[in-house]
């Protein structure tokens, strides 16, 4: 299946948690399934850090599948016979909505002028857009990952607009070492000479080798050692021995080179700055007066989260500290941890019994 | 106090695993205390990656007091007052002895011209120095981290040169993930244009930048979760809110940046890149047809490992899996985990517990 693409401008400015605004800005979204008469069948789908709108539609650009085309789509768990699903890639990104390679009003890309954004700066945009589709309320709001940090600031700051909050292998908050993963992403991007301090759009390179860097920084946090022990352990790459020298002798050296070259061909590097700063600003209790409950006091919504056993990425204490936020202020929220051995990943891959919590929450 | 400060030149050719050999190697090293008339009082201790001889001397680059500082001196847990202590920069290294700064026989420096190295390779530049000093029997080796790993690699290689064996915080192979970890550190060295292959050594622009990254990745293995989280959490550097830019706003990245350009003046990015690949081709089981019991055949040695709770580089696993092999092998072996918060880098830190292990065993 494919979905249908759509962007919208919006008319009225953005306003930002940082002070300023957006004028105009630009969200490009994917829909799947058909809005109902009373518009009362919306799921609002949030992607991660380098996802994007294509949920269930080949990738524009590497052509590869959507990233969750084994949960989307007709009698899947988020069945698109069913739900009209609504995917937008978040502001700051590079896939159609603004973000620092768009135009500014001087006709030039913004680049590290594009003003820092927060998680409740996209999901304002996100919020603008249900606006513009008529979508009073959601049916539920789902994510994992960033995409999960997204669905609770939706949840916290616009209670009405979601009757059901999933909450994917994410966390309220970033700690410091998933802050000190992401500076390392940044300063590997900022040392690549091509990076130019962001001005790199009009050159003949690229900072492609910064930004290699920083996705395999990142994809080593996505995956358990006990994936990468059972995927790779110490194979070596094509060879019977070892060669003495610094080529990819083993597999998981070539892999991770394979990760990050591959990445660089569909991702911004100043998005990749603006995104990851996004995240290492979400506090969500921070943003309630300092008490994780009071983000969530009165809510009427049903949440359900997940966490999975071998993510050490956002562990299941960081969802636990969630469930407990929510029961303090009373809402209704049901928490599962699972098991599957591939990490944090583990939300973007084959984990059957996640398709049953899927399905059996948003029903 | 000081160490005396000496360097050796070998007269022999060194023999590597990969085939080659290394004409003439130097080994700087240092000694503290008294070898005894019968020279069965020498401890020798082995460094980490990044470490060098200067175990209780201040470091000459730095002006820091010696690595273990607290562990090494009269009346200390291992006392210069009854042992003769010698400790080497290893092969591969940039602190005096042989490495890919040095130089070669065109009197320019190896470079990537350097052999590739193992473990074993810079264990038996140590048996040529224990052969020079004539030190037939050490009373005791001792190293934590890849120090540990050359620790048993001696025993496993060079039987009868060690009555004990301690190994702290170490591992008998590189798994998935600690090669993953390392050859994020190569790539962002070698993605630095100014490593030019590894000729940089008369360049006016040094790899810096691409070194500092790679010793951000590592620094953030050496901590624990906890760690990182009790030191900074999310507090802000020298700031009452959030800049909404991309200076350190967190004192977690202040530190990671100060961490990594810090490390830049005192080490040489190939030997990191050989260093590393030394530990990443380690694996004492496949030296020995797989079976790392067989490693240990008829070892009359004692032997000690310790491991922190909260190290995830090399966790409590890894030194259980050695303890198993050394019981097979019906080797003399005690096990400790220490509770330490501090996670890998505990070895280095204030974990007294550790202090008293160490004074108990090598006594």
């Amino acid at each position: 299946m494919a979905g249908t693409s759509f962007t919208l401008e919006l008319l009225q400015p953005l306003a930002l948690d940082g002070g300023g605004e957006l004028a105009s800005p630009q969200i490009a979204y994917e829909t799947y399934g058909e809005l109902n008469e009373d518009r009362s069948n919306a799921i609002l789908l949030c992607h991660a850090l380098t996802g994007d709108q294509y949920v269930a539609s080949p990738h524009p650009v590497t052509g590869k599948p959507g990233w969750w085309e084994r949960m989307v789509g007709p009698g899947k768990p988020i069945d698109t016979d069913r739900y009209h699903v609504v995917c937008a890639n978040v502001i700051g990104s590079c896939m159609g909505s603004s973000g620092p390679a768009s135009e500014a009003s001087d006709g030039k890309p913004y680049a590290m002028r594009f003003p820092v954004i927060t998680i409740r700066d996209m999901v304002r945009a996100l919020v603008a857009l249900l606006d513009e589709l008529g979508i009073e309320q959601l049916h539920a709001v789902v994510g994992g990952s960033m995409g999960g940090m997204q669905a609770l600031s939706l949840a916290a700051n616009w209670r009405e607009r979601a009757a059901r909050v999933l909450v994917v292998a994410s966390t309220s908050r970033h700690s410091a070492q998933n802050i000190a993963f992401h500076e390392l992403g940044r300063q590997a991007i900022m040392a690549d000479p091509n990076w130019r301090q962001g001005d790199y759009y009009d050159a003949a390179e690229q900072p492609d080798a910064g930004l290699a860097v920083a996705r395999i920084a990142a994809h080593i946090t996505y995956l358990s050692e006990e994936a990468l022990t059972g995927k790779f352990g110490r194979n070596l790459q094509d060879r019977e021995a070892k060669s003495f020298g610094f080529d990819a002798d083993f597999q998981v050296e070539s892999y991770l080179r394979y990760q990050g070259s591959g990445f660089t061909r569909r991702f911004d590097a100043n998005s990749y700055l603006y995104i990851t700063r996004a995240m290492d600003y979400f506090d969500l209790a921070e943003e309630h007066g300092g008490k994780l409950a009071d983000a969530f006091a009165g809510t009427s919504a049903r949440f359900c989260l997940v966490s999975f056993d071998s993510d050490w990425l956002y562990p299941t204490s960081e969802s636990r500290h969630v469930v407990r936020a929510l029961n303090a202020a009373g809402a209704a929220v049901s928490f599962v941890e699972l098991s599957a051995p591939h990490g944090h990943d583990s939300f973007l891959l084959d984990v059957p019994a996640l398709d049953r919590v899927v399905k059996g929450f948003i029903e």
